[in-house]
C-alpha cells in the first residue's frame, strides 16, 4: 500500500495516528537539525519533518531530496508549532520514521508553481509538468464537475444522452472537414463529424424526444488563437418542442450550471432579436457587462462640409464616460488600432468633452463648439467624457464600433470582475447572402427553419424577400461570448429541398448529400429544435478567462500539434498502401 | 405548444383533464360510430378515442389516419370502460376534441413493433424507423443511465474525468491505426486513438491521480461480427496503487452498476489465475456459469494403442451431464463442428456412460468397459452423462476444448439464464512468444509491468525466463465476455526501454514513438496502474444479450458503412488535393 491519507485530508484531530503518504517533493528546507518536506498531491500539501536527533541517517537523506521527487512517508501527525492558516493541513506535521524514494526527477526546466517562471512553448512542450501547477488541475477539476452537472440535469430532464458515430459520410457544412480513407471501401473516405447535426434529427425522427451528448467534433481549420481542431459539444435537440421550449429548458441549465458549480444566481436571461443588437452593440453577441452602446449621429453630424461623414452611409459613436482625459498619444494609439486591417476603419474622429464645458476635437475644422455640443447632446455625454466616431458604409462601420467598444472597455479597464451578463440573441436571419461568391449561405446551418410565418414568404417570394426571412434561430451570449446556438428545424421535406435550392444545390446535388434526412422526413418526422453549447469555452467564461486552452489537457499548438505527443506523424508508405488510395491528384 | 403531457403519464386521477399530447399513430381501429387511436412516443401509449356522435367531421379525418403518422391531439381526459391492464396508461383513455396532422408517414418497410418483421438489412437500412422499436429504445435508455451511473460513482470515488485528444501521433498498438491527413503539416498524419493509453499514463504523471473516461476508440481492423471500428471505453488510471487496489475499485463500481441499474447483488468476485483457467476452462475468459471443466485424461487414455492419443501431448476431456442420450446425428454434428477450421480439431472422441452402466464409445476398438469405466471416474462422470474428449498439442487443444465446451452448453441449452457470474482472471504472463514472427509480442501490452519480484529475472534472464515472466495484469469478465483488461503500468524509464527491447524495438524506434512517454518518466512519475472497460459489451452482457450491435445507435454494417448514412463517401479531388498529400506510392 502507497498511502493511508492523501496530501490534503489531515487534521489536528489525526493527531498522534501512524500514516503513510505518497507525493511530490514540493520544497524541503532545512533548519536546526531539521529538515521539512512540503509533500504534494492532487489533494495538497502536508509538511513532514525529518528529526535528526531523531534517526540522522534518515534525515540526512531527506535532505538529500529534489524537487518533484516521488516519495513514500510513514510517520506520526503531530500539531505544528508554527501553525499555516493558508493549509488545510496547515496546523499538523508528520514526523517521519521511514521514507522511501519511489521515482526521482531531473530538475524541472520550469516551477511548479501557481505562477509559473516557464515560458508558453515550455509549458507546452512539458505539459505533463504544466498540468501538475494548481491552476490548471483546478481548471480540469472544474471542467470534470461541470460536465457531471449538465449531464445529472440534462437526465433528470428526461434527455438521453446518446453517442453518435465518430466516421461519417463527409456532408457540406461550415468548415473543411477532417477525411480518414477507409481500407474496406477502396478509394473512399470517412469523414469525422463537425457536429451530430443529421445524426441527433435522425434520432428525433426515432422518437427519441430528448437527445444530450457531450461529443467531440472536429472542423480542418486555420487554427488561429484559441480554436483547437478538435473541440467538445454540449449537444442537444427536442422533439416536439418550441422555440420557447428550448430557450427555457437551456437557459435552465445554465442558470442551474453557474449556481450549482459557482454558486452563482444569474436570474432570468434577456432577450434582443439579432438586428437589435447589430444596432446597438455592433455585434450578434454583445458584452452587456458595460455600456458605451452604439449612437447613430447622421443627423448631427451630416450635411456641415465635412467630406468623410456627409459620403458615409453610417456615422456612429460611442460615449466613452470619464475619458476625455486621454492624451494624444492613447488617442493616436486608438487611431492606429482602428487602421489595423483586422478592424479595417479608415480612421477615428474624437470628440473630448471637457470639464469646463468646452470641446475638443479631431475635427474642430468642420465642426464648431455648437455643432460638437448637438453631438454631446446626441450621445447624451457629460462633462469628462469622450465621443469616439467612425463612419462609412453602415454594416461594416457598425461591425468596426462594435470592435472598437471591446477594445476600449478591455484597454482602459471598464469590464466590472466577476459579472456574469447572460443574453439570448434571437431572431437572426435564416439566409446570408454573400457578394463574393455571389450566392446565399447559411446563416445558422442549412437545416434552420425560417419562422412559421414566413414559411409562405420563403416558398413564393422573390430574390429580396429571401434576404429578409427570419428564422426561429438563437445564441446564448454571456459576456460577450458565443456560448452556444441552435435553431428550430425543417422536419418537412419539401422545405428543405427548398432551402437547399436557395443555397444553391442542384435537386441531386441535395440528394446525394442529404437523401438519407429527406427520406427520413417522409417516415413520421416530428417538430423539433435543437442547440450546441461549446462546452470548452463555457468552461473558460465560468472561470472569467478568456482562453480555452488551460480547460483542455493536451491542446494542439498552433502548428496543429499536440503539445510534446508531437503529432501528427509521418506515417510509412506501407501502411497507406494498404490504404489503396486511389487519389487522382 | 404541443403537447401538455407526454404519451405515458396520464392516470386515472387525471380524469377531467383537458390535455394536448403529440405522438405517433401505433394503430387505428373502428368501433361502430367510435375510431380509438394508440398514440405511442418514448414515454408510451395513449389511447385516444374519436366520436363520431360528437364531431363526425374529426372522426372521419382520425379514420384517414395511416401508420406513423404525427398527431397531435387535444381532448378529455376519462375512465375506459375496458381497461388495458398491460398499459401504464390503460385506465384512461382521451376523448379528442381537436386533432392536427403534424407530419404524414408513408407506409414502413417493416413493423415499428417489439418483434419486428423487418429483415436484418432493412432495419439497419431505415435504422431510425427501427430505433423507434421498443427494444432498442429500452437499449438506448439503458446505456444512458449506465454511463451517468459509471460516472457519478466513480467522480464520488475522487476520479477526475479528462478528456483526451483524438487526433494523435500514429503509435504501433494492437491493431491498424485509422489516419488521419493532416493538411497544416504537409505529408503527415494524424491517427485516431485506439485507446487513451499513454495520454492516460501522462495525466498519472502530471498528478492527476485517478482519472477516467468515457471515451470513443479507434481500430482499422478487418470488420467481423460484432465488432465495430469505433468502440466506447470506460477508461480508468489510478496513481500511488497495486493491482489489489485497482480490482477492488473496479469491482467495486462493476457491483454498484448491477444493484443500481439492474437491481442485482453480484458479491465479491472469485480471482483466477491465468494458467488455472486455461488449464480448467480452456479459456482466458471462462464463463463459470455452468460446471463441464476441462479433465486432463492423459493417465488414462495414453498407452492402450490408439496411436492418435499416444502420440498427443495432451488427452482433454468436458462431461457434458446427463447427455448421453444425444443421437448419432447430434454427436457427428459435434465433431463436424469441432473439424472447421475456426476450430481446427481433427476428430472428436465421445464416450456414453448409459443408464445401465456400460458405455459406449467412438474408440470401444481400443478401449474395454474398464478402461472407460476408469475414464469415467476419472472424469466424475455419472450413469447418463457424456464425456466429450479432444487430443493434440496441449496449448491448442485446450482452446479447442474450451470452444466446444461453450458451443454445447450454448447447443444443449445448459447456461442458466438471468445469472451473472464475474470473474477477475490475473498473472497474466507478461509476454507472449509468436513463432510466426519469431518475436515477442506485449500480452496486454508494452507499458505493462512484470510483476514486482519478476523485474529482476526480466533485466538478466535468458530467453525461456522471458516466456514464464509474469505480470500485474487482469481482466474482469463475466459470463465468459471479457469486460475489462488492465495492468499495473511500468513507471520506470530504463524498464520501459528493457520491455520495447524484448519486443524488437531499437532504442531508436522507441525513442522516436515513445520518447515523449519514457522522458514523462524521469520527472517524477509515479507508480500507477489502469484498467479499461469495454462499454459497449458490458451493456450488452448485463442485459443478457450477446450482439452489441443494437446497444448502439448507429452502427457500421459489415462493409465499414453507417447504416442509412451509408458513409464512407467519395471526397473530391480539390479537398484532397489542398490536403497535400505527398504519397508517393
Amino acid at each position: 500500500m502507497f498511502r493511508t491519507h492523501n496530501c490534503g485530508e489531515l487534521r489536528l484531530n489525526d493527531a498522534g495516528q501512524e500514516v503513510t503518504l505518497s507525493g511530490w517533493v514540493q520544497a524541503g528546507r532545512d533548519f536546526g537539525g531539521l529538515t521539512f518536506v512540503d509533500l504534494r498531491d492532487r489533494y495538497g500539501i502536508t509538511q513532514v519533518v525529518f528529526d535528526s536527533d531523531d534517526d540522522a541517517a534518515l534525515t540526512e537523506r531527506a535532505r538529500k531530496l529534489g524537487r518533484e521527487w516521488v516519495v513514500q512517508v510513514t510517520g506520526t501527525v503531530r500539531e505544528r508549532t508554527n501553525k499555516n492558516p493558508n493549509r488545510p493541513t496547515g496546523d499538523v506535521e508528520i514526523l517521519a520514521r521511514d521514507l522511501q524514494v519511489l521515482n526521482k526527477s531531473k530538475v524541472p526546466p520550469f516551477t511548479i508553481e501557481d505562477e509559473s517562471d516557464g515560458g508558453d512553448d515550455l509549458r507546452m512542450r512539458y505539459r505533463y509538468l504544466d498540468l501538475r501547477r494548481s491552476p490548471l488541475q483546478r481548471n480540469l477539476l472544474f471542467r470534470s464537475k461541470l460536465a457531471l452537472a449538465v449531464r445529472a440535469y440534462l437526465s433528470g430532464q428526461d434527455f438521453i444522452e446518446v453517442e453518435t458515430p465518430n466516421l461519417i459520410k463527409s456532408t457540406p457544412e461550415g468548415a473543411r472537414d477532417f477525411v480518414v480513407p477507409s481500407r474496406l471501401n477502396e478509394g473512399q473516405f470517412y469523414a469525422l463529424p463537425q457536429s451530430p447535426q443529421t445524426f441527433k434529427q435522425l434520432l428525433m425522427v426515432a422518437g427519441y424526444d430528448r437527445y444530450f451528448q457531450i461529443v467531440k467534433c472536429f472542423r480542418d481549420e486555420d487554427l488561429r488563437a484559441d480554436r483547437q481542431p478538435e473541440f467538445t459539444q454540449i449537444d442537444c435537440e427536442m422533439a416536439f418542442v418550441t422555440q420557447e421550449d428550448v430557450l427555457n429548458t437551456f437557459e435552465g441549465l445554465t442558470r442551474h450550471l453557474f449556481r450549482e458549480v459557482k454558486n452563482i444566481e444569474l436570474g432570468e436571461f434577456p432577450r434582443m432579436p439579432y438586428d437589435e443588437a447589430v444596432r446597438r452593440y455592433g455585434s450578434d453577441k454583445p458584452d452587456l457587462r458595460f455600456g458605451m452602446e452604439l449612437i447613430d449621429l447622421n443627423a448631427v453630424a451630416q450635411g456641415r462640409g465635412f467630406q468623410v461623414f456627409d459620403a458615409a452611409e453610417l456615422v456612429v459613436g460611442i460615449r466613452v464616460p470619464g475619458k476625455a482625459d486621454l492624451s494624444r498619444k492613447q488617442l493616436d494609439a486608438l487611431t492606429d488600432w482602428v487602421k489595423r486591417p483586422q478592424v479595417g476603419a479608415k480612421g477615428l474622429v474624437y470628440v473630448k468633452c471637457n470639464d469646463d464645458g468646452s470641446f475638443k476635437s479631431s475635427v474642430d475644422k468642420f465642426f464648431d463648439q455648437d455643432a460638437l455640443a448637438n453631438w454631446a447632446q446626441s450621445a447624451g455625454a457629460e462633462k469628462g467624457d469622450l465621443l469616439l466616431v467612425l463612419s462609412g458604409e453602415a454594416e461594416k462601420t457598425r461591425t468596426q464600433m462594435g470592435t472598437l467598444r471591446l477594445h476600449v472597455a478591455a484597454e482602459y479597464d471598464m469590464i466590472p470582475a466577476g459579472e456574469f451578463k447572460p443574453l439570448w440573441v434571437v431572431d437572426f436571419p435564416l439566409l446570408e447572402w454573400d457578394e463574393e461568391s455571389n450566392r446565399f449561405h447559411a446563416m445558422h446551418h442549412p437545416f434552420t427553419s425560417p419562422k412559421r410565418e414566413e414559411v409562405e414568404r420563403m416558398l413564393t417570394g422573390d430574390h429580396e424577400t429571401m434576404k429578409s426571412l427570419k428564422a426561429d434561430a438563437y445564441d446564448l451570449v454571456i459576456n460577450g461570448a458565443e456560448i452556444g446556438g441552435g435553431s428550430v428545424r425543417i422536419y418537412d421535406r419539401g422545405l428543405q429541398e427548398k432551402n437547399f435550392q436557395l443555397l444553391g444545390f442542384t435537386p441531386e446535388e441535395a440528394e446525394e448529400q442529404f437523401g438519407f434526412l429527406m427520406g427520413a422526413f417522409e417516415y413520421g418526422a416530428p417538430p423539433h429544435a435543437g442547440i450546441a453549447f461549446g462546452f470548452d469555452r463555457l468552461c473558460a467564461v465560468m472561470n472569467g478567462q478568456s482562453s480555452i486552452r488551460d480547460f483542455i489537457a493536451f491542446p494542439k499548438n498552433n502548428q496543429g500539434r499536440d503539445v510534446m505527443i508531437d503529432a501528427p506523424s509521418r506515417i510509412d508508405t506501407d501502411q497507406l498502401r494498404e490504404l489503396n488510395l486511389k487519389l487522382d491528384l
